[in-house]
């Protein structure tokens, strides 16, 4: 019965559906896996987040992407 | 005084602004009603979520609703 | 199959588990009525916050109750 | 190592990415300034509402800042 | 760099700090293995919640453990 | 109107009330000064998150925080 919230950058890659699945799929296992906790009413929710939006150290994605160039 | 988040999945029949204020209303009165907590600071936030990024029971909603059909 | 955080402030008088179990069948039942989203999946999750760490308009829930009085 | 949230309406004049990265650099300040937390890992998200979607006192900010026109 | 929080009941036998550390390398390995998002400022945090508090389907885990028995 | 949450370690050396109150107070000034949004039902809620249930890098904050010393 868990719930687990992922919130990740939007990327010009974007992430796929394929990829969205198995995120969904290896946390619910995961959560089995460790703490046997039973997953027909566990809930994983993915938001994805604009780089403008998303910062790390005091300095967003965007910004951050952009030195690394 | 109370913080409600609201995530619900983004069908193809949209949630409309009456349903969303309606959601809110709802929401508010019944933590008056139950609780007796004052309305006026109360913050409702409604996010919706793409079928792909909301999982239940290991699986996307979108491959549970190709299941049912 | 929504997903649904409350958080509120924890007070002298603490919330009862009736009150607790009210606040999560009066919000599922709600989500049914307004958008007719399938109650089986939807979680609920209250969040009891101290007085000291929850703000409105820049102060604390405490000094709020303090001026009050 | 703090994690930040931030919600906010998405407004006809939308937040600049200036804005966020204030916003982002703001809170990290913030955060070891009074508390002397370590900026290198500390996560800011910055999230945006839509005005229906968000609800304060039992309203959605589409009706309140309609009534206040 | 993604953020995830894991919510999960506070049960009677509590889960250890292995277990808690199993679940946040396996996620933070998770994030790499599925879409290569770089690991050294993946945020994981877990929120343990009273069964009185976490409802599933209208009911708060309380009284779904006690109708298991 | 803004929401803020804002999840932190809960260290030996606790957070004060003084502390708490300045961070809420600070984040609410923050908004106003950089994009305006008017302080009255701004909301900011402090987590205080046990060394073992918060992760960066794959290891919990009570590991990092050993292998420091």
């Amino acid at each position: 019965m868990p719930y687990v919230n992922i919130k990740i950058t939007r990327e010009q890659e974007p992430i796929t559906p394929q990829q969205k699945a198995a995120l969904i799929k290896g946390v619910t296992d995961l959560l089995v896996d460790v703490i046997d906790r039973g997953p027909k009413t566990t809930v994983v929710v993915i938001e994805e987040i604009d780089t403008d939006n998303y910062g790390v150290g005091g300095e967003t994605i965007t910004v951050r992407r952009s030195k690394e160039q």
